[in-house]
């Protein structure tokens, strides 16, 4: 019981697909677009520019700079007698570079810059391994951002991390982007990558480090190895040491060729501002009209699924700066007084127009040709997407009469529930088994003696009285309830509704005396069938187990069966530096929300583990079994006579504990398998469960019900009614290539309250016989907020 | 200037050597002691004794219990028609441990239970693979936990895990602890752990898991590669999930083969309580008496040097559990009356002595072998051992006088400066360089120009005089200082030790005006000999660069000089578990308490790296030279008339700065190798400095002072002005063997305040050619508590 919300996809919010938002970035721009030029590239289809903060007069005073301070280091070596091989010299200091001047901007406070994307200089070279060079691009990129910030820009792109085969420069790049940020302390920083570092297509721009550093030979160029995962971790790298900001964001280069799913699947959970896509990306088709292949369609569509949906950013597809050339005559200031900038404005409602632009005809066609949405990705759906929620305490509390109408809009689970009660009901009439209402005065009545516990408002009522009429089972049926309200509403609904076919009981299921026979109220029978909904995300994590113990001892032996009769609990890693930034963000307030198992409808993830045999990316926890055997003390005792193995049970199960539920508690220790690297933020969890097994076994299948992705569209096809659970790590988990992740998890009880701990281990194969230990998480704890029994 | 507090290796408290308290400790022993063979025991030379918690009946209990679990599952498996091949079955809980009874054990609350060391129940295995023996295990040991808690016991022994191939149950063990540290909340916990696993010295204890396990085939015992650091590797996990209590102790077991330094070390950072030997690591000498190797006389010596000394405990060594018997009918009662107790503490008195112990005497023996304390091991300075201080602001505070005595009490630094002083005095004239002094008067003015900036109580204007004198030298000598009331102190020191040879000045060095020539006090000269004590433990950390570049412009140019000459800082990675619990213990109080470089005498810790070719153990992080040739805005706008480039310097050299104190910024980045693994709980800082060197260059060795480790006694032996600087890392930082631990580092400033930033990330060889990344600390800053120019 755990998501929340209603469908309702004929809603007037409901649109049919994503809506593409094309922008125009032009890399031989070197000036912002004047206001009219700006309305023309609107005109041809665009919805956005992008602008440079600095210009080509910049670029030279700063290369000016560098030249005249090496001029003088040369200088100082020659008239001390020693070689300047070094590249620093702690007796002659660097350059500073000059604060701005008009010269070197064409970029200013007006009307439109909100909608401008601020790009930074694309020259520096921030992880040069020259001191001087990276503290001179440093200083750039500061006083580009400062005045970009000054001017009210909403956006600035910088330009991601050259190549680096050490990655010595990533730390300092790193370090001089949470300093940038902390400069233009309004805008949001977006780093710009390429999905991978692919040959020939990084960016060929000329840097200070070309400038300045030795010619490279053709053997620098040399093909590689491509490492796939370089870029991402490069990425990584930079938003670990920015704290996973969330004005920290990125823009993600589209490659010429698609990478394979696992990477495209990487980027997916990270926070894509906007997608690139450059002028080689596109293929001419028959007609001579620019296309994508379909590998980058589906790419670009499965991105475009994300809530916040990636900006799309055309480079160099025109119109050219020629073409716009022609047009920037007409403003004659390049700060415009408000007059000039409202008759601009004037003007551009009437604008010299250009015709769309191709690129952006074609894109607009894709966007029609995106698969409409399913009903799952109804607003009122998405809207959950990675949205975190406190879990349920459904026995310390009572829900809501609007709780329980969520929960009771999923036809799919009644349906499951209704199958399951059928089927034992035909089963229990086929096998003859006998039924617990007997008597002395009628020996053999055969009436099926059926609880609902937990009855809520009753739906599950409704499915046994539906079952039993189709199924000609006569049958005697309570409902237990321990919610006053929703008692008040059983009663309406059995005189309304039920014919006063049920016996209403307001109790709490574990206090319950036991179904009084009708007709013979003083004999107390037992429960043949015992149908009850109390599963949570996690199975067991809304203490479906410690209710069942409380209420099973009315179960008939041997023949008594639980709807469910099992339900199990499954994990998986995932990467989710979304969800990581919003729960830290949360600590402030919530010291134990990095300690909290959420319920969240997973969406912008990475299931980092793979597939391998005998480690499945989804594997089992551990599993409960309805009824139980032995459970509590005192029904052992009663049964056994062997009280002291259970009633006087020491401390030893759980501190101050008597151990009465110890045999609820669990562990497991599972092996996830990594063969590509990355970082892990926690344990994506998930349950099934069997409602009911037929006993005769009869190659029937048994009726389920599965939230695990890989297997609910065969087992309860769009049930909606549980979103999974996350079990966050305090610190990302960094893992390199090759790595198996050891999760242990532990279901914990002190006969009061039951909690989860886990704690995740990385071990790396370094030899295809060695493996080491390269990291752990702490032990994380829920029992601060526990579930309270 | 860091270290404070006096030397007295002469006061009363001062010892010798370290102090032995040696225990006994009986594997055969299943009872306690009763207070006479207590007391036979201490008779006998012993300090203390260990007692189990439960006895042989528990045992047996326990075992019955699980028999009989077992044969139930069984007989259920039968029933049901299914193999009983599973070591769960949900159906069927596992069997929960009964309370104590007062038959399960002897122990029980008396006078002496505080010197008594408790152990649990050495047959216990928290790791088993099996869920019912780790459950089974986990409950033993909270029910002994929790009773001796009762009883009043201050120390738990537990023994360590069982040799784990895969380390999979390590976390099981570890979370088991954390339990038992809860139950058990006022006792210390001890985990017993053998310092490396030693084939065929593993305890051959037999635990639940070999009772109830398949028999071991000679293949169990089969000899593997010994892993050296296999041991540690689990216990750093074990107290990594407990999160460095302070209560979590080590007991650490003396091996038969001492291991090499290098696992010493490791363990010696670690918080070893006690130190246990058994029996067969005595060898007997040629007179038939038990003895140590000369390596297990070093080890123990170097461990007993630890400022909490570690207790020794002897296994097996007697007296003998029939010794004892013989002498144990006299008490009645397992829980004497306070009459009866009493009376035995009488009978006590006049014990029926053993003679002294033949283990316990060669102890002695070994006690009184230990070389005897050094001057640097006086308790004045041991007590300053890992002990953390918060840095100076020597800037923005004014020291107190006492703080100044503690540091004019180091007679070796000025020593060295009194040497540079004289050295510089000897060279200028020998060099017949023109001094600052000349006048249209007197155009060949011998006299040096010589200034004391922050000259504190006057200490280096005493050994300049000095200096002069013993060359011959002609001085006009000046003392700056911004401290009021030092200044005051100089006054009264000039007129009654310096003759008034001295121009002392009230004022911030960088506000000087300079000196004005004695005689002519309108022409305002400039200095020939600066000399200044601005260093800090990691040399710039007291902002020595920023206050001379303030005074460097009185330098006389080419000729003037600085004493100091020049400093570096150097790095070091390091294993110091003390402080990282110290400084987590103090976060509450001081969120900054992580990103606060410390000033601490660093002793209990672990050099992790290890010198190879190209990359030593102590690296040099930067260096800085006096005067430079270009500093500050004026200074070089004055010089070159190039304001541009300095003097309105942008915001790019630092967040709204105007780059001014930009060329005193740093950068370094330090690859350190470490061939086994470890864990880093943050970096060593060390400085050294060049305070002149020979500008003739003739073949003589600068004079320097130093606080590296590897260079201290070369080059300032004895000095203890400076304590080494601590930068800690928010979390301890794993890495697996054949690691490079990469450390960045930055100085940085934004004009009024200076502070470091620091990150270390791990690379592991994995093949010759390939290395990976296997994890990184986050980016530490202490913007927050920089040091105020």
């Amino acid at each position: 019981m755990a998501s929340g919300g209603r469908l309702n996809p004929e809603s007037d919010n409901f649109e049919n697909r994503p809506t593409f938002y094309i922008g125009q970035h032009d890399s031989n721009r070197f000036e912002p677009l004047t206001e009219e030029q700006y309305n023309q590239v609107l005109n041809s289809g665009f919805r956005f520019v992008t602008a440079p903060i600095t210009n080509e007069h910049f670029f030279k005073r700063v290369v000016d700079l560098h030249r005249e301070y090496l001029q003088e280091r040369e200088q100082w070596a020659r008239e001390h007698g020693i070689s300047d091989s070094q590249s620093t010299n702690p007796s002659l200091p660097g350059p500073v570079v000059p604060t701005l001047t008009d010269k070197d901007t064409s970029l200013g406070p007006c009307h439109y810059i909100g909608s401008l994307v601020c790009y930074s200089s694309p020259w520096i070279d921030l992880c040069s391994a020259d001191p001087h060079i990276s503290s001179i691009s440093r200083q750039v990129l500061n006083l580009e951002a400062a005045y970009a910030n000054f001017c009210g820009a909403r956006t600035i792109v910088v330009p991601g991390p050259r190549q680096d085969e050490s990655g010595r420069g990533i730390a300092q790049y790193a370090r001089a982007i949470k300093e940038v940020m902390q400069v233009a302390s309004r805008t949001n920083i977006v780093v710009h990558m390429p999905m991978y570092r692919e040959p020939g297509l990084e960016e060929n721009l000329e840097t200070l480090s070309d400038i300045f550093g030795p010619e490279k030979g053709p053997e620098a160029n040399a093909k590689k190895e491509i490492d796939l995962f370089s870029a991402w971790d490069s990425w990584n790298a930079i938003r670990s040491v920015c704290n996973y900001s969330m004005r920290l964001l990125l823009a993600l280069r589209i490659p010429r060729r698609v990478p394979e799913k696992s990477l495209q699947e990487r980027w997916f959970a990270e926070p894509l501002h906007f997608l690139t896509i450059g002028q080689a990306i596109f293929q001419l088709n028959r007609a001579g009209h620019p296309s994508l292949s379909r590998h980058h369609q589906d790419m670009i569509n499965r991105y475009m699924r994300l809530r916040n949906v990636p900006w799309l950013v055309l480079c160099d597809v025109g119109p050219s700066p020629e073409e716009l050339a022609a047009l920037s005559d007409k403003l004659t200031s390049e700060f415009p007084t408000l007059a000039e900038a409202s008759q601009a404005l004037g003007d551009s409602r009437r604008p010299q127009s250009l015709a769309l632009n191709a690129h952006v005809g074609y894109m607009r066609y894709l966007e029609r040709q995106q698969p409409p949405f399913s009903a799952m990705e109804s607003p009122a759906l998405t809207s959950f997407q990675d949205w975190l929620q406190p879990p349920l305490q459904p026995l310390a509390d009572n829900l809501e009469s609007a709780t329980y109408e969520v929960f009771e809009g999923d036809p799919v689970k009644y349906d499951q529930y209704e199958k399951a009660i059928t089927e034992a009901m035909t089963e229990w009439r086929e096998l003859k088994k006998p039924t617990s209402s007997a008597t002395p005065e009628n020996p053999s009545n055969p009436e099926l003696i059926v609880t609902v516990a937990g009855a809520g408002r009753g739906p599950l009522v409704t499915r046994v009285l539906r079952a039993a009429e189709r199924t000609g089972t006569p049958i005697q049926l309570w409902a237990v309830e321990k919610n006053q309200d929703a008692y008040v509403y059983l009663l309406r609904k059995n005189q309304t509704e039920w014919a006063n076919q049920v016996t209403v009981v307001k109790t709490d299921m574990r206090g319950w005396e036991g179904p009084r026979l009708r007709g013979r109220e003083d004999i107390i029978a037992k429960v043949d069938i015992l149908v009850t909904e109390l599963l949570g995300s996690f199975g067991d994590n809304e203490l479906s187990p410690e209710c069942l113990d409380g209420i099973q001892h009315h179960i008939a032996r041997p023949h008594g069966i639980s709807i469910p009769h099992s339900y199990t609990a499954h994990l998986s890693p995932i990467s989710t530096p979304r969800l990581f930034a919003d729960i830290s963000s949360r600590v402030v307030g919530d010291p134990n929300a990095f300690e909290t198992p959420w319920v969240v409808r997973l969406f912008a993830i990475d299931y980092v583990s793979q597939n391998v045999p005998g480690h499945p990316r989804f594997q089992q926890a551990w599993e409960f079994v309805h009824p139980v055997e032995i459970n509590r003390a005192d029904d052992f005792a009663a049964k056994h006579g062997k009280a002291v193995r259970y009633a006087t049970a020491g401390v030893g199960s759980m501190s101050g504990s008597s151990g009465t539920n110890e045999h609820n508690a669990r562990h497991c220790h599972l092996t996830f398998v990594c063969p590509t690297r990355g970082v892990i933020h926690g344990l994506a969890g998930f349950f099934e469960s069997v409602l009911y097994s037929s006993q005769t076994g009869a190659g029937k299948e048994p009726v389920e019900i599965s939230i695990l992705p890989n297997q609910i569209d065969r087992k309860s096809k769009d049930m909606i009614s549980w979103f999974p659970i996350f079990f966050p790590l305090k610190k990302p988990l960094y893992f390199p290539q090759d790595t198996e992740l050891e999760v242990s998890m532990w279901r914990q009880t002190d006969d009061t309250r039951v909690w989860y701990e886990w704690l995740v281990e990385v071990y790396a194969w370094v030899e295809p016989n060695t493996r080491i230990k390269v990291g752990a998480s702490e032990l994380h704890s829920s029992r601060k907020v526990a579930c309270l029994m």
